[in-house]
């Protein structure tokens, strides 16, 4: 980002609304066009990920969640890397500087930046006359070749999730008015949830140590649980049985599915979960799941690793094989 | 980016074009989301540019050359920092998925990377209803704390620059048919020269060493010599005087400049040079100098740093100065 003392409207921009946010020395206060991220023996790991205005969030979203989406979306990544976050580089491409959305975008980016340690070290704003863009590249530490890759997990290794799954798919339908809005037309407390969960994501960075000391392979869920294990399990050539039942629900989502409202193949391949994924071996998941307790994230066992190649296998209560149509979002 | 046996169409895709670019270790061969930066003692120098359609280049770019100047727009600010390239993240928004584009725009983003030593490490896809967009986040590094910034220039400094000023900013005249298109109708060896210089920007990255070893401030002139000039001197707390009649002119430039079809007020104001701009002792300036002829760039004395905080001046050879009404372009 460039400097405040130039009289462009990009730079009075940056001065005003991003250069609080800069509080790392190696941003040197937007001064410069690069940043330094400083040496210290450990890996950097590197994350990117772009949100566009109507795919990934709404026109209609308030700029504070969307800022926020923008930056823990990264930072959800990080926590399933086991990294601590190190900082973050932003690339906004907006229609027009429109003073009331930019302050409140830059309010809460600096709020998730400071309450997750993860300072704003630079970036770039680009004129779009298309959709507005948020991407976001960051930046997390792991002591040297400690990373948690996708290609780790071995068969017998237990399939552990943060979290529950599905809320920001519903979250995502209660918004365009599809069935689930019409269902919880008179609960509104059910629908701020499913819509919270789908506009701001609970990273799980309180977990990435734990992630880091016990997991064999981990990712983070944003592209559906299953597609984003059969990922997983291609990495690792491996394959996995997946007990459906086990799928932790928040209450809503369970009642919805009760009522016959959506199906759990829905809500298994919706996307924006943004929960760790993760496999380990069984005598490692009591001090996981532990480690969740103490920081008051439920970790769930929904499965096991299995030797093979075929895709994992999503079994009912009867042991019968789910049909997921769709198994991930795709954006194309 | 994510994994290739995935059945998504945005995997299948990666895997198609973008894996065989992914050549460095960290980078997992894109089956994670996540790359790794390994610890080498150096500091590791971030930037982050984005080019938009019908902003930064134009729809009717051919796709070669959209990729090499979304890769060398940050290679370029790579050099002027003196770091050595390391890698970077790309972030594509598309429409579609358009095969024969997309293969050509791999290749000549792989072609680049490789030349500059620079693989890719990882990305994002998304779709967009809006224009094109390609967010490239790059590494660099420098020994620790050696990161060339923009506040070191000192009163008494020279002013240097690399190549010649304005060509691009012509090249964009042609390109949209303005006054240079006109004057140039009958010399296409010249249009295609300054056409060339607004779509593939020639990073100086084979200087990076020495920039770093002799500059006291230096930054990549990307939105205009002359705003590029105020905001360094902003940052270093100085003022400048520079001779208007030493910033040097490509043989098609001069010749336009000669013929009154353009100013030389436009040039220095005009946008996307990609040359390094910097300062540093006289009695460095040789050393720098006799790098550039080594590696065949011209590296041109412009003027001199002052004391003082008012906006650098810009004499003509009768030592008035030039009233520059747009100091640099802004996209907002």
């Amino acid at each position: 980002m460039s400097d405040s003392q130039n009289p462009s409207a990009e730079d009075s921009l940056i001065a005003r609304y991003f250069k609080p946010l800069a509080t790392d020395p190696g941003a040197f206060g937007l001064v410069d066009d690069a940043a330094v991220l400083s040496s210290s023996g450990d890996d950097i790991v590197v994350t990117t990920d772009a949100i566009v205005e109507g795919v990934h969030y709404l026109a209609t979203d308030p700029p504070d969640t969307i800022a926020r989406k923008a930056l823990r979306v990264n930072l959800s990544d990080l926590a399933a890397k086991g990294a601590a976050p190190a900082g973050f580089v932003l690339t906004l491409a907006l229609r027009s500087t429109e003073d009331s959305w930019l302050g409140l975008f830059a309010d809460a980016l600096g709020a998730d930046a400071k309450s997750f340690g993860c300072p704003l070290l630079g970036g770039d704003t680009v004129s779009t006359p298309g959709p507005q863009m948020i991407s976001i590249t960051a930046f997390g530490r792991v002591p040297k070749g400690r990373m948690v890759g996708r290609t780790g997990a071995r068969p017998g290794d237990l399939i552990l999730v943060t979290g529950t799954i599905g809320d920001a798919a519903l979250g995502l339908d209660v918004l365009t008015g599809g069935a689930a809005a019409a269902a919880l037309a008179s609960e509104p407390a059910a629908r701020d949830v499913l819509v919270s969960r789908y506009r701001v994501p609970q990273p799980r960075n309180v977990l990435a140590q734990a992630v880091r000391d016990h997991a064999t392979a981990a990712m983070d869920v944003s592209d559906g649980l299953a597609g984003d294990l059969t990922k997983l399990c291609a990495a690792s050539g491996v394959s996995a049985i997946v007990d459906v039942a086990r799928v932790p629900l928040s209450a809503a989502a369970a009642d919805l599915i009760a009522r016959n409202i959506v199906s759990v193949e829905t809500l298994i391949a919706g996307g924006d979960d943004y929960e760790v994924l993760c496999t380990l071996p069984p005598a490692q998941s009591g001090a996981l799941i532990a480690a969740g307790q103490a920081a008051g994230v439920a970790i769930t066992a929904i499965g096991t690793i299995v030797a093979g190649h075929d895709q994992p296998r999503f079994l009912d209560r009867q042991g019968q094989e789910l049909a997921l149509k769709r198994l991930s979002y795709s954006h194309f």
